[in-house]
């Protein structure tokens, strides 16, 4: 099962590395570069990467959606071979506990193997079928039949925080392989060992499944991502990271000559809203599960809770004391790499030089490690128009802000921008007094929680993982869960075709077994 | 019904006409102005609408999808009531005849009924549950459903060649309100006359049914439409028209500090590709039906074949004589507008002008009437980088091209732009020749036809209006038919919601009856 590590790109099944720039994989603890080099892609190999992708699209999104489910149960199986010594590369690159990386393995191939279910199920199709009325008066209606298909190759964007379920066989990829588009994968600079592990798998699977070499292709990079946005060939692109680098492949794909849809998750400080009676009632136990939650993962998670908010009580003040002691209880830990610490440090830095805020919990620590920061804020602070805690900081930091009474915490949630995740803390006979909270929160977030905490995103059919902007760039869609798919599908209508020639989820027989809207009606049979 | 044209802006229920600029109606044939002046909407109108939409959203998202339904069968019924003097004004404004008038009034009240039906079915609402697993090692999984909800209010700009079916109470306005959102119209200003007396339609319908008053507004204006688009309460855009102003709306849209999503429909020249047995079997009759097609509406359809394809043979050639001979008895028509004349013979005198292109068919006509042409091109004019073949002539033209062979016609068929359609007319024995070509165009197109004309486009479940760039700015949607809606809907997820906090949608005795995807598997039982 060892694999060298060639450092080279991959494009279209073969490895190419004709570039003059070469990138290392450091070490997050240490900073020590491991031995091989990785070629950052030229432009060539940039334009071949998405040529294999292109020329592979025909054949692979006209393979029956059982073909794609086997080679996405292939990667699946390669994923979960992976082993002992992946474990420690990707430990060595990360930082990440093994508990951790064994964990975000399974994640990672369940999540393979959930779009797999999904080509199964047929939903995804979205077949639908209005026949002919040849009698109809003024005029007669033609046979029309829809059907959704892949929209063409996709870019994605792997992330640093999860260097298995949202990199190279992450969320995205799987999402865009079963929806029958070929990938190109930017893989990330901070952990690209891991990434060329990944790789190999998943061009096993494909070698395993019989499915076209170009599905796949990944390059090396630190500057090819803007060349691989402006591609002609890419016709969507999946990202997770920062607003910044989000939002300018949102501004490249609008500028293109043909603009494409970008879905990036990017920024969110997904607010923890502490009601009274919960308050009253378990405020220890939220102040010490809300750290644990703060700082797990050393705090690099998409949904890491970043504000917390309560009403102006003995019980808020009480909790406040709780979670100072709960969070100054947790240890530092290493970050991914030394470009997150060193926006950690500087999001730290712009916290404590605002006007109103009190660093509660705080210090330094050594190397790439990051201590945890607990902040209070004026609530001044929250409803400054500049918004300045509502910028993530992406580490082990919070803010508790203590409002006046509810009318405050109602206006709050009204300018709030958008949000992956908005959490109540609630007693139920708190809730009928805040409905228009949640109503408030409905507008503003992609996924609501009551009791319990973000940090943790099921993969599953009614996960969202998205909401308004800034939380993401487009509110319509999810990076995990198998609605993720819709992202990359295109509806296409038939008129008047001969069955024969129509896909088969449109066929007379309904010979793949679909459940189909057919003359307004959803149903199983055939025509 | 009478009711006497104010020519003020319609916000949150209140006219206004606080502006100093004002605009005329114009009579297609005449361009004799209509007695009452227009007000374009100031700034703070704008503003004001925007506001007036967002101020409703709340209370109209979660009003029962029953409740929206009645509005819009309401809205049906209004425009159906809608008599002779109204006919009459759009005749006037559009040259349009009271057949044509009468037909698409019909198709809009019906398209506003189909989405009423949509809302019953209830499958926009996109239930998905998944039951907590508290048991699962090593974690629990949580409670979690998802539901779609309206976006937010939407800018709908009103299309010159529809002026009911894709205009105030147009496709875009339908589903928008459908999925709960509610709309800012900005009316064309080639039928501002017609676009009173819908909207007024509309108020009628909004007060029957007790709707908040700004789910629906209006406004008039040359300039107001950037205002609009940038208006932060604004999330999502539908617009039909050319693919300039489309592109512009886009380029807005995204360079917004929040984008947002437009659905633009633009620029498609809809290729009738001739396959040989259909020539040789049916040659005269495809002419005749063509030139009617090229003719209909007087060419102002965005589904008007503007690119005729076969390849070299006696039968081509005797094709397009007869092709000459019915484009040369269709009669001139007159134009929607001034603007829409002046841009066709912009047009004409564009195609004229290219080097390897002859006019089989042309000619003058008086005022505002649009003479048919017909063109024939050289096959390297097909190919040209330019693609000056490939820009939408909106009126009654076509260009005839004759390829050397089938491998020509593909290589066209891989390097051609976007479409709204593609039609194939042929025989059952010419497809099995041709699988490639189907394959092609499927990735071209949003609606593949066999036989048949691509112009009437019905208003169904099974529709696609939509098609790659520059078809439209999204190859995701569709503007006709009912998948419509999606494009003003995001998910939401609810993770351990108790019960009755959940919409209907979700509650575990699932009150609205709805097919839900629970656990994996489609079912209407309760959970």
């Amino acid at each position: 099962m060892t694999t060298s590590i060639l450092g080279h790109n991959y494009i279209g099944g073969q490895r190419s590395a004709r570039g003059a720039i070469t990138l290392h994989s450091l070490a997050a603890a240490s900073g020590e570069a491991y031995p091989v080099a990785f070629y950052e892609a030229t432009d060539a190999e940039v334009d071949a990467a998405v040529a294999a992708a292109a020329a592979a699209y025909p054949r692979y999104r006209k393979l029956p959606a059982e073909k794609r489910a086997a080679f996405l149960d292939a990667i699946a199986e390669e994923l979960d071979a992976l082993g002992e010594d992946f474990v420690a590369e990707v430990a060595r690159e990360t930082a990440l506990p093994s508990a951790r990386i064994l964990g975000e393995r399974t994640r990672t191939s369940n999540q393979m193997r959930l779009f797999a279910k999904v080509l199964r199920r047929g939903d995804f199709h979205g077949a639908r079928i209005d026949h002919a009325l040849p009698d109809r008066q003024p005029l007669a209606r033609p046979d029309l039949r829809q059907v959704k298909m892949g929209i063409g190759p996709v870019a994605v964007f792997g992330a640093s925080n999860f260097p298995l379920a949202f990199s190279v066989a992450g969320g995205d990829t799987a999402a865009a392989l079963a929806a029958g588009c070929p990938v190109v994968v930017k893989a990330h600079t901070g952990h690209m060992v891991t990434s060329e592990r990944v790789a190999d798998a998943i061009e096993r699977a494909a070698t395993r499944s019989g499915v076209p070499a170009g599905v796949f292709n990944m390059i090396y990079g630190v500057d090819v991502g803007a060349r691989l946005v402006k591609a002609s060939g890419i016709q969507a692109v999946g990202f997770t990271g920062s607003l910044k680098g989000g939002r300018a492949l949102c501004d490249m794909a609008a500028a293109r000559p043909q603009p494409i849809p970008v879905f990036a998750e990017m920024s969110s400080i997904n607010p923890i809203i502490l009601l009274p009676l919960a308050l009253h009632k378990r405020g220890n136990a939220i102040a010490n599960e809300l750290a644990a939650s703060v700082a797990m993962g050393c705090g690099q998670l998409c949904t890491n809770p970043g504000l917390v908010i309560g009403v102006r009580s003995p019980d808020f003040s009480e909790f406040v004391g709780q979670l100072k002691k709960a969070m100054a209880a947790q240890a530092p830990q290493t970050m991914l790499t030394a470009a997150t610490h060193a926006n950690y440090a500087a999001g730290i830095k712009r916290l404590t030089q605002l006007p109103g805020i009190e660093m509660l919990v705080g210090g330094d620590a050594s190397g790439n490690q990051a201590a945890p920061h607990l902040f209070k804020a004026d609530a001044a602070l929250l409803f400054n128009p500049a918004a300045p805690l509502e910028e993530e900081v992406f580490g082990p930091a919070t803010v508790v802000v203590e409002l006046a009474d509810r009318e405050q915490l109602l206006d709050f949630a009204a300018r709030m921008h958008g949000q992956l995740t908005a959490t109540l803390q609630a007693e139920r006979d708190d809730l009928p007094a805040y409905q228009d909270l949640i109503e408030c929160l409905e507008e503003k977030a992609g996924r609501l929680l009551i009791n319990g905490y973000p940090t943790g995103v099921e993969v599953c059919d009614a996960m969202v993982h998205g909401g308004p902007y800034p939380a993401t760039s487009d509110a319509r869609g999810t990076s995990v869960g198998s609605l993720a798919i819709e992202r990359f599908l295109r509806p296409v209508c038939y008129q008047n075709y001969p069955d024969e020639l129509l896909p088969p989820a449109l066929q007379e027989a309904n010979p793949l077994g679909l459940l189909r809207l057919i003359d307004g009606t959803m149903t199983r049979t055939a025509c």
